[in-house]
């Protein structure tokens, strides 16, 4: 089945906000094994929308439009659409008794505009909305199908996986499914990474192999296709298997979970604890941290030092040393650490100090040099790092070194 | 003039990435005047490629194409675009010459396939790469423009604004100007904020009025074309006069500034320095604050006390408090503030302590509960929320609200 996505709304012509649907709609769609070969934009012009429309349902069998559902005069999708198909619109009265509900539940007056959601193209099938008022609607006519979903991404993705995604598997059923997993890797550059895989990738037909170079990070894409779940699995693990054979020093997770997580779910495996001493990441590796539920585990406390008397007096770092060779040394992160560590008594701590820049940097100490330290029953580690970017990106490539520290220290114990 | 957007890359067509470089060139056009009636996006085939360019052509006036000018032979952008205008492509020697000095320059060496990236068809206008390798290509026929750019985004943004830019304003000048102010607001709902603009709102035509709904804040857009950037702004600022009347006290910002950048700004300007007690917010607040360049002039240090007993001894939060009202309270918030002022000695201390979720909650304390305090020269102050949303909202959302009641105290001192 071809598919194409049509996303409506001005506000995507002006460039004033940045399309997600369609990446969500594209992944969703794709992994249900089916083609999406064109996605379109067009704005709240009935006379484009409709060309645009017309367009998509002559090169493609599904057409899912998201966008232009609401309650005013600009939102026209379901009218274009009706149109299209030569069908009326009337007003649906399971649909208004929704709506009606809706407004009850959230304790605000309804608008007299919001009826106008309650119109629905004679013949359509209706998607309930659980996440808001526009109900979405399914056209059918001439074995070609018209889906229309709301443009607020929350209410789209609920739609979807609620209702269209059981219509689809419904009425197709899976003739193959398309499985992918993700090896996050952290340490290991894309060239080099490339180069270590490279007959991997040169012979790849199925499953796929993709490399993505995000910040601090390089991602490797595998993604099968199978008739079963189970069979497109298989065909991953036994290149997965290849693959960590090879880089798996550098994989920290796979899929969605974060550096943070990782780091998180080992400290709690493990029984650990852990504090951080910040001076360039000012509080981000702490915030990273319990950026995780169930954080309050292992966390005790953190101490953002970001003057020499505080590195003193709160992580007992030595006078004589910050004023011999500066805040930003090897000697300072350690002792950052360990002062951390002994503060907290925790298992382990975390000491960073670099220059994030703009300003701060001398002749011997550029921009973008940060040392990381973890200290732990086993000793303290300390890397020197030289990073590339402004000073967000020095902060987080810092964050994100320290804590790949830190898993590493925890693997090893 | 007429513009569509090819963006094209079968990634798009995976949803393995979000589209941003429409977004961005819409933008960018629409305030040089131009009118971006469509977007699409294609794969990396040859054939429905060269369709949709070709319909592009056929409906506007000047077609931008973002992607496939790299190295590889998934690259086919400029091939297609080269076979629509009838023309051959040809071995270029500025470019192979820029191509090769990039490789001296990173010292890498430089693989056989990167030659295809002189290739440029015959009687284009080469757009120079001055951020990687691919060059970007200018075809003229028939008064329609064909404008190719490469699709990592630093890339594509760099040449847009070096080079496209003032091709365009040479080729056609500037018939008017377009241009936007942004006023951020905090505090205020976006329900509300419409009653109170409503007649506003309902009179627009030039200056036009938009509202935007962020997380933690609602943003005003006015928009106003002109024939010169004075008139706009002129509009714009008899508008944002009127608006300020009525909502003035919930505008922290214009434009892009942000509430961390907001705060800092004050703090520098009244000689002021600050320190954070974080709980929930987990050090949030302090790596906010230390995102501005600049920082380590206010923010000496922090400290994030995720336990009861790192309250008490750090922060000197009394043991008594904590057992017979739990940390989550008013006066937790407050003798946090007040005690991190201390300790670093600073202008400001802020408290911050809640629930953040999704465990933690008691019946009289629901996830979301959170307390947020400053404390300063003109005595402490207080506020309790009951915050919508997920981990990561509730954090971000206190600390936006921690950070607005800092502003306003600054403001009143």
């Amino acid at each position: 089945m071809k598919v194409e996505i049509v996303t409506t709304g001005t506000e995507l012509l002006l460039g004033q906000i940045t399309n997600t649907n369609s990446a969500y709609l594209a992944s969703e769609l794709n992994k249900l094994g089916y083609d999406v070969l064109y996605q379109s934009t067009v704005g709240d012009n009935r006379v484009r929308m409709e060309e645009v429309i017309r367009y998509a349902l002559d090169r493609c069998d599904i057409v899912i439009t998201t966008g232009g559902l609401g309650p005013t005069q600009g939102d026209i999708t379901k009218e274009v659409c009706a149109k299209i198909f030569g069908r009326e619109l009337i007003e649906n009265d399971h649909t208004m008794q929704r709506i009606k509900a809706h407004f009850v539940r959230v304790e605000r007056e309804m608008a007299p505009s919001n009826t106008r959601q309650a119109l629905i193209p004679a013949g359509a099938m209706i998607l309930d909305n659980d996440a808001g008022t526009a109900p979405g609607v399914v056209l059918e006519h001439n074995d070609k199908i018209l889906i229309n979903l709301p443009g607020p991404p929350f209410e789209m993705k609920d739609m979807f996986q609620k209702k269209v995604k059981p219509f689809l598997l419904d009425k197709f059923g899976l003739s193959e499914v398309i499985v992918s997993r993700v090896l996050n890797t952290f340490g290991i550059g894309e060239s080099k990474l490339e180069d270590e895989i490279k007959d991997l990738i040169l012979a790849q037909s199925n499953p796929t192999l993709a490399l993505l170079a995000r910040p601090g990070e390089v991602i490797v894409r595998i993604t099968a296709k199978a008739s079963t779940q189970h069979d497109a699995e298989q065909l991953i693990g036994n290149l997965e298997q290849e693959i960590r054979r090879r880089i798996g020093d550098y994989i920290f997770a796979i899929d969605d979970e974060s550096m943070e997580a990782v780091v998180g779910r080992m400290l709690k495996e493990h029984k650990l604890t852990i504090a951080c001493a910040e001076s360039c990441t000012g509080g981000l590796v702490s915030s990273r941290l319990t950026d995780i539920p169930g954080s309050s585990d292992y966390l005790i406390g953190s101490v953002v030092s970001y003057t020499n008397e505080v590195k003193q007096r709160e992580l007992t770092v030595s006078a004589d040393l910050l004023k011999t060779q500066g805040a930003v040394c090897e000697d300072v992160a350690r002792a950052m650490a360990e002062g951390v560590r002994k503060k907290f008594g925790t298992s382990l701590g975390l000491g960073i100090t670099g220059i994030a820049g703009p300003g701060g940097a001398t002749d011997k100490k550029p921009v973008g040099l940060v040392y990381m330290a973890v200290a732990g029953a086993q000793g303290t580690k300390c890397v020197k790092e030289q990073f590339a970017g402004n000073r967000l990106a020095v902060k987080y490539r810092a964050s994100q070194t320290v804590l790949d520290m830190a898993r590493k220290y925890i693997k090893d114990l």
